[in-house]
């Protein structure tokens, strides 16, 4: 019998499986924040939601020690005043334990159902969702509302389709008949039961809580296991409420909620975090963050699968272009977005030191580094439209690494304190645009500059700026590649530096898509191939390791031999 | 345009693929050593090309330093005396990496083509590569001829159809079109290119050289990988044949050849892998062996994908059966099969002590220990039907270990020393089957005695045997499990026990299938859920990790506003 919430939601599943199939757009939650869509009171129902949590313990029914834990401040000025329950790592462990015995039987259509329905669940308080994304990562508004919300929901049921796609593969019986000659058939019946890897465990991290959290949390659980999410101390509440989410639907399922809880903590929580990594019963780990605690993690959590998003280097080549101030304003839009504190944000611009062509004739060096420049200053002139931009910096190490760089090189575009107008003591920094040349710097920007900081480079040329852009990326990881060019030959060039360094690469963005926006169902986040990533989201290696599939068999009367006494008879 | 190998063997990719979704019983191999099927002389032209390699060097034109190695010795009682090419490990790596460029262009269609025609060609090496491995393993004949060929070429087909299965999942192209309100749609055209990982290292065991080594080797070939193969020094002659054949093909195709090399070695080469399995360049490793060697891997080659088989203990749990005799039959011939020396051969054997109930009425503890014991030696009582079942032992440590268990326990059957009529100096002993108990000599059989040795072990009752079964399997690691019951909630609670264990289940064999067996396309060989391995043959999760998607993205002109314009015009 089809579970229900599996067939409620099936149609939205096989829409799904067809999108990661044709890999064309699709998406069934709408990311415009639009009161048609959510409701005419939407809005201002998250907002209070939000507001109310301010200042209140967040209350969750798991195991706890009875003490709390926070100290979320909200880059846009305030302290947030949460405080969460306290789990003892150990008691979570044996509750998860506990719960994952009724959740590992309840089967692929149980798992789906279940995902699907606290998906759309979270859709439904992606405005509550958008207001603590924004409060807690910095993202502007819009920002918090589509990456925070629809987009994050996205990448979820990506992950669902994905594992749907693998569980359906191994087929719950078998009839296995093998011809002996002249005598009969051995014939066998064959179960297949799919085994749960045990716990999973989910790294959040202070920028994109929920985006690069649910894929690994979606993951796990339609794959049957069950989750214990530890958010960064820095943005708990935005998976504080999708714990609490999923614990009401597997509730109201009939299930231990405890399949999914919440490891809230107070700031550097290292030590707990590598002490629960290495817990025999934590089998799957999913992390997002810096290069040293994922490689910690590669390295040390052996009993695990451990998948990781790490640190890298953005890069841009520009080789030639049509309408070079077209070319400036997406990158600057880049450059400014969230403040470059997406892993996905441009940091090293190359340009061949003598300039390129443009449809407007040639640009010397200093001409593009000026046209990137104006467009950034343009982009956050106006304080009241720049900060739905730039949001705010998450946090102060960001903010001193501004000042950190400054000294780097010479200064294109300085970085500036703004004002935000609606959040007085809102941390606003515009971006830092440095020039660097490739002769004399290559320490200088080999390395992640995480935050509004980005650098043009001089090259000798184009070759030598996609042999950087390759060699970099093998080394020291990307995410992103950008090519602008209007010559085929080395726009086919900079798809083999693409691949020589593992990166994906966007080609002569101009218009409404920038390099830091990767779709769901379409474009693969991370390729797993560079330093930067050992696993893309979301493909079939995401996933087909989260189960593994116990079989026994029997035998039972050939089928062959069956027809032949029929035929007898 | 399709690769002209690749359509010569669709029909074959398309029917395995079949299989593996439904997993009946499905070969294009033809077992049995047959002249209809093979070809009249095809045994002696066989058999003859084996004895043509014995005492020259073999020849194969990859990177040598001049040198050469080797030094197998036969189980039967003779020196092979071949050498092989010594090769240089750094020149061999440069040289797969030199071919991989070419390789990893060919694309999906050419990796599959090449590998099924490699495929081919071993097929009708079949002959040779028996005897190569019956030389090499120990195995008996037929054994050496089913294992060592067309079943070793079921595995090898079973993981390209897996590799094939991910591969096509990745659109070359998708058109991505998102609405945009009144404004006209964003439109992009993305491309998506397969990655392959880079260099892959087989490190094949010395009792099933091709059988453990074609998995890992044509799933990477398959994904566009090359492959560096290193056979275990006492085995290095199947591997050898294998790697000339696949160079051949490859030539022939079109491609370098050193996309597959042959790194052999002299005995005691530990140093020289585990040097060569931390290079940069090895970014898979396929490994079948010991624990000690598997972990050393999996701890250490962070660099690369590590899918490791290990040691086991393989169980049985003996509760009731409807006849004895026929139990005793089908398990005393797993015992006895090729000496022990499978990773699927039992060793623990419980049996409640206080009995069991039969068709025939209560059997005691000794009753069933006897009947096992007798079925054991009239199995192996004539020497010459017995050399056909029990192969030779593969090597020294094997024979001596059989001195060392003898003193575990009571002797139920004693190990004998026969000698072989067509080969007198073979080495070649009987099953060794000890008495123990669960309740004083746990650390006696919780660890694997590889080779001709089991233990009829009595416990409290079925119910602990289960445990212990579940418990051993799932902390020191297990391929198979077997069951005998006549009552359905134990054979439950057997499936149960499985999971727990993360171990196949084989339910009241007792007639021409045996425990030790594992048929390509419909069972997984291993389950990646306890020590004993850490991957299955063959499953998604071997195969998806072996290549990585770069995806590349341009704008196009939207498609709904071409049809809109067309609409207009």
């Amino acid at each position: 019998m089809t579970h229900p919430l599996f067939a409620k939601h099936e149609d939205t599943l096989k829409h799904a499986l067809a999108a990661i199939e044709t890999r064309g757009y699709w998406s069934p939650f709408a990311e415009m924040p639009s009161p048609k869509v959510y409701g005419e009171s939407s809005n201002a129902d998250g907002e209070a939601a939000f507001k109310a949590r301010l200042n209140h313990t967040f209350e969750l029914d798991q195991p706890s020690t009875g003490d709390t834990v926070g100290a979320e401040q909200s880059p846009y000025g305030f302290a947030l005043g949460i405080r969460y329950p306290k789990p003892d790592a150990g008691a979570l462990i044996a509750a998860a334990t506990a719960a994952q015995r009724g959740w590992c039987t309840a089967g692929p259509e149980a798992w789906a159902g279940v995902s699907l329905e606290i998906l759309a669940r979270l859709n439904r308080a992606s405005f509550e969702i958008a207001y603590s994304v924004m409060h807690t990562t910095g993202q502007a508004f819009m920002m918090a509302f589509q990456a925070g919300g629809p987009h994050a929901q996205d990448r979820a049921l990506e992950a669902v389709a994905y594992a749907w796609a693998e569980l359906r593969r191994v087929p719950a019986e078998a009839h296995w008949e093998k011809p002996q000659g002249k005598n009969p058939p051995l014939a066998m019946k064959k179960r297949f039961t799919i085994a749960p890897r045990g716990i999973g465990l989910v790294l959040g991290c202070c920028t994109f809580p929920t985006w690069n959290g649910y894929p690994g949390l979606f993951a796990d659980l339609a794959t049957g296991n069950a989750v214990i999410v530890k958010p960064h101390p820095g943005a708990i509440l935005p998976l504080a409420i999708t714990v609490r989410i999923a614990r009401d639907v597997l509730r109201e399922a009939g299930f231990d909620p405890n399949v999914v809880t919440l490891l809230a903590t107070d700031p550097n929580d290292g030590a707990l975090v590598q002490d629960l990594a290495l817990r025999p019963e934590i089998k799957l780990i999913d992390f997002t963050g810096s290069t040293q605690n994922g490689n910690w993690l590669e390295r040390h959590a052996h009993q695990a699968q451990v998948f990781t998003e790490k640190a890298g280097v953005n890069q841009i080549v520009i080789d030639s272009v049509d309408d070079l101030k077209a070319a400036a304003r997406n990158i600057a839009f880049s450059l400014a977005l969230y403040s470059g504190q997406m892993c996905t944000a441009p940091q090293n611009i190359y340009v061949p030191r003598n300039g390129i062509s443009t449809s407007a004739g040639h640009a010397s060096f200093d001409e593009v580094a000026r046209a990137l420049g104006e467009a950034v200053e343009k982009l956050v002139g106006d304080p009241a439209r720049a900060v739905e931009v730039l949001g705010a910096i998450q946090n102060d190490g960001v903010a001193r690494r501004i000042d950190e760089a400054r000294p780097l090189g010479q200064i294109l575009v300085d970085s500036k304190s703004i004002d935000h107008p609606a959040f007085p003591g809102a941390r606003v920094h515009t971006p830092l645009v440095l020039k660097l040349d490739a002769a004399t710097d290559s320490a200088k920007f080999s390395g992640e500059w995480f935050g509004p900081i980005s650098f043009v480079i001089a090259t000798e040329s184009t070759e030598q700026s996609l042999d950087l852009a390759g060699s970099t990326a093998a080394a020291h990881g990307a995410l992103t590649l950008s090519i602008y060019s209007t010559d085929e030959t080395i726009i086919e060039a900079a798809h083999e530096a693409a691949i020589r360094g593992g990166v994906a690469l966007s080609i002569n963005l101009t218009g409404g898509v920038f390099v830091n926006q990767s779709a769901a169902f379409s474009d693969f986040h991370g390729t797993g191939a560079n330093p930067a990533a050992n696993a893309a989201l979301t493909d079939s290696a995401f996933v087909a390791n989260r189960f593994r599939v116990i079989q026994s068999r029997v035998h039972v009367a050939p089928l062959a031999e069956a027809a032949q006494v029929g035929q007898t008879a």
